[in-house]
């Protein structure tokens, strides 16, 4: 055998990737679909731990959504727990509900000092995603369509021109593409290069955190004190547990909750104030766990017995942020671009918002070489705007964490939010598919009045909003005492037009779970409310089912 | 929250086991069963890739005796495919047989140049281990077990003196133990340390290595053009397959082939004589295996639209060994100590062999506190043997790669030492669950002439063995032709008295299959015979099956 050819040292695309993380994969996967050229790189390589494991209905339905409008039917693998485990394999947890429970210094924690919010089977069935499975199985995803895959691969030079993209690996080996995405994270090259971080980071939001995986992590259920009689519906080990504390809160998400996982593991954490709480080197970060767990018994026995099995990671101020997001020819997508923290499981919802509203823009990009900024320029408003609404209701919610009657307030602001917020992305998937894949329902999608917002065709939750930051800002400072400002807050959660009815507005409710009545009365209190994007959003839900039922039976 | 404690700089154990691998993680979880103060670093972190996928019967043998053993039942998740699907997860292939095709440059392989193994059912259902789930899974028992384990941790120093071992991590943590193992790989820090690597290897054979891991590999099956009636029994694709060529070797196995597994990767690799096919710096790694590919056309339609999932390895001479393996308070356990090839797939074997002659001993030496390098000699004559019986095996195979008959007849060598080699463990562990856990029954394994043989008992074997090299090495260097050299051993393996009867002595029968009937007739026949080693086998195999039958009816 005789060498024949020289290796390759410069490779043409269209688009190159930077991280094959689930977000890199899938945008690879969907541009490869379709029939866009994309080099996929990364500094790393699959199989590798990430976190973010914690799923909300809105990130589900925004992948439902992205596996029909690109056509990549394995996108379905990761939207509910049953389907991970059918096409992915069994080591993914179930997630009924967030819980939270809020726990004080040497104390036991307070049964009423305590909230849960069942998921509605009827908006989905959440996970705990089992991130080194299915990362690595939309990586392989990518690959199968033709995308073109280097890992341990690093990216040691990025350069920009009018015409294209540059990126050197430390193999010498030069990528040459017509658009390039960062989809790394917090290392991101291209924020290097092009010193796009704000320093320091400009959100209101203040934490670091401390996380690995165990085994051995007992239920909260079976550590539990209280009396049958005061604990909530579904099993606190069924879903994310957050065990609140002042400017903190530790997780607890388990993949050995759902029957068919044969994951032992349990994803735990804490992230805390770090003005509060900060750092102290002559700990390691196992240690400081521990002088965390010390103060809070309830949690402590969780931990009995159980053993880590990764290295503990101890991070620095975990919010960063960056000046511009969209540019000539690139785009810094979403973790790449900045982060707020993981309370409330936002991260990877926003990342596949971002992605949608990337990747139509991209293959359209790609078909008439037209890269110009303005084209992109609803990605950085949506990447931007995601962040600041969720530093808003994380900056609140640690606030919060020192008065319950304060926290029980934001947690209705944010419960309220999650129906609408899932079922305007639903309605318009539906839609979408009724009218022969019709891309006006998707695209409105985007014209909204709050870009970035939660619901964010909705002036009243911008209300709410106004409000909650405003009440929980002044408590901060010591303007007003927790329990004024939780009355206030919890006014204008009462008062408002849109708040969903499910028990949200009944203070001895802590323990709210929407089942299907309460869904089919939401529906019919929606079509008829008298406000607009309200309205508009339970007609439209109502009429899609409708035609849908009607089309299933054949009458239409 | 103020600090309360300086971080420990020293950790006292019993012992401390450099790699977590499978090997590592399996010993720890054993000392640790055994009460054993045991600290497990490893320089990387699960999850990851390792090679060494493909299970064989004797393994599967020595996996369950280790579980009941040293009490660590979890261990058990690894003795089957079935078990470890339950346990671990459904990302195992099945390996129903060995299958091997030879290939000549340019041509379609010929029907009648193929052999195929079927392991029998009695003997065990065999596995693709899909390595970084059953390793990350072992590693989590022993960190249950309570092993303290330490990931992304490099021993810089290792220092032996009278009394005890220390090792030095890249943190300044400093771990202080009675005994050190090291289970890490080529890579070994206590090689280096101790200049313990001949060099270069002793060993005669020679091969270097390409493998990665893919999506999309298609069936052997499905592309081969052989006739429906000239096809073996088993599909190909429900094992191991080898595509022989002249001094190398495919492999392909898959995890996609079992019914329950969701896993949609493929292991494919190659080794080669490096001195017959020397690297050519001008190609990457893939674009070397694509240039071996070309050169089979039957084994190229097998790749045609699959991706690789992993960047490919190239590696220079696979063979190392090392001039002593056991040393006062030290061990270099297996891969740390050497390795040949993965034909045939005997490098876990050995591991766990190893792994039980070691742990038994420790467990001893750290009850009485007597590390004497006397107490583990067996070990060190254990693991030098494995290597060089391996050796002659593999050497004589790949020299018989370029003359069907030949290489029919080493198959034959290789096949009928799978049975005993199987049942004389099987059975040692059968008498020591019915005789009350009486050790001397797994003790008297180790008590055999030929240690690190295949079947260790037997001077019949020996001979083959011994014909073998030597009508392989004089066809290599041209005294004998490749026809004379076949008739040789062909004869060799039909007059020895302790040739299974499974056909290995009909040419015209190159897919084995034994049966259920063909097992009892190997007893009958084994029980029966006039050579001794066999007869014992035959009669203790009996006697226990029999035993074990009636103490079942409640007879005993």
């Amino acid at each position: 055998m005789t060498a024949t050819a020289k290796p390759a040292k410069t490779v043409n695309c269209d688009v190159v990737i930077l991280g094959s993380g689930i977000a890199g994969s899938t945008l690879a996967a969907i541009l490869a679909k379709a029939g866009v050229s994309v080099v996929l790189v990364d500094a790393a390589s699959h199989p590798r731990f990430a976190v973010g494991e914690s799923t909300i209905p809105p990130l589900m339905a925004w992948l439902k959504l992205l596996a029909v409008r690109y056509q990549v039917p394995e996108i379905h693998a990761l939207t509910s727990v049953d389907k991970s485990t059918e096409l992915i394999g069994n080591s993914f947890g179930v997630k009924r509900h967030f819980g939270f429970m809020l726990h004080r210094p040497g104390e036991e924690p307070d049964p009423r000092e305590a909230n849960q919010y069942v998921i509605p089977d009827m908006l989905t069935s959440a996970s705990h995603l089992f991130r080194q499975d299915c990362d690595y199985y939309m990586f392989q995803v990518a690959a199968q369509y033709g995308c073109q895959t280097r890992q341990n691969w690093r990216a040691v030079d990025v350069d920009l021109d009018d015409d294209g993209v540059t990126v050197v690996g430390h193999t010498g080996e030069i990528l040459r593409g017509r658009y390039l995405v960062d989809a790394s994270g917090f290392r991101s090259p291209l924020a290097d290069k092009l010193a796009l971080r704000e320093q320091p980071a400009r959100f209101k939001h203040h934490s670091r955190s401390l996380f690995t995986h165990m085994v051995g992590v007992k239920p909260f259920d079976d550590v539990s004190r209280h009396p049958a009689d005061e604990r909530p519906k579904a099993r606190w080990h069924e879903g994310t547990m957050h065990h609140l504390f002042e400017r903190g809160w530790f997780w607890i998400i388990p993949f050995d909750n759902y029957k068919p996982s044969r994951n032992r593991l349990c994803s735990v954490g804490l992230t805390m104030d770090e003005r509060l709480y900060p750092k102290n080197p002559d700990l390691t970060p196992e240690e400081e766990f521990h002088e965390f767990l010390k103060q809070y018994p309830a949690v402590a026995r969780q931990f009995e017995g159980a053993a880590k099995v990764r290295e503990w990671v101890s991070t620095d101020r975990l919010q960063y942020s960056s000046r511009q997001t969209i540019g000539p020819r690139w785009c810094l997508m979403s973790h790449a671009a900045g982060f707020i923290d993981p309370l409330f499981s936002r991260g990877l919802c926003n990342t596949f918002e971002v992605l949608n509203s990337l990747a139509w823009r991209l293959i359209a990009a790609c078909g008439d070489d037209d890269f110009s900024e303005e084209r992109f320029k609803y990605v950085e408003k949506l990447e931007q705007g995601l962040l600041d609404y969720n530093d808003d209701l994380v900056n609140c919610s640690f606030i919060s964490f020192s008065h319950f009657r304060l926290w029980d307030a934001v947690f209705r602001v944010w419960g309220l939010i999650t129906t609408p917020n899932t079922m305007r992305i639903t309605t318009a998937l539906g839609h979408y598919n009724l009218h022969d894949r019709d891309e006006s329902y998707l695209q409105k999608l985007e014209d909204s009045p709050y870009t970035g917002m939660f619901w964010p065709d909705s002036p009243h939750l911008q209300k709410i909003l106004d409000v909650m930051v405003e009440v929980c800002e002044k408590y901060e400072i010591g303007e007003v005492s927790g329990d004024e400002a939780a009355d206030q807050l919890f006014a204008a959660v009462v008062a408002s037009p849109v708040t969903t009815p499910f028990g949200w507005t009944d203070p001895n409710r802590r323990f709210i779970y929407p089942g299907p009545r309460d869904m089919i009365k939401y529906l019919r209190w929606a079509a008829t409310s008298d406000v607009p994007e309200l309205r508009t959003l339970g007609r439209e839900t109502v009429r899609g089912m409708v035609t849908s039922a009607l089309k299933r039976k054949k009458f239409l």
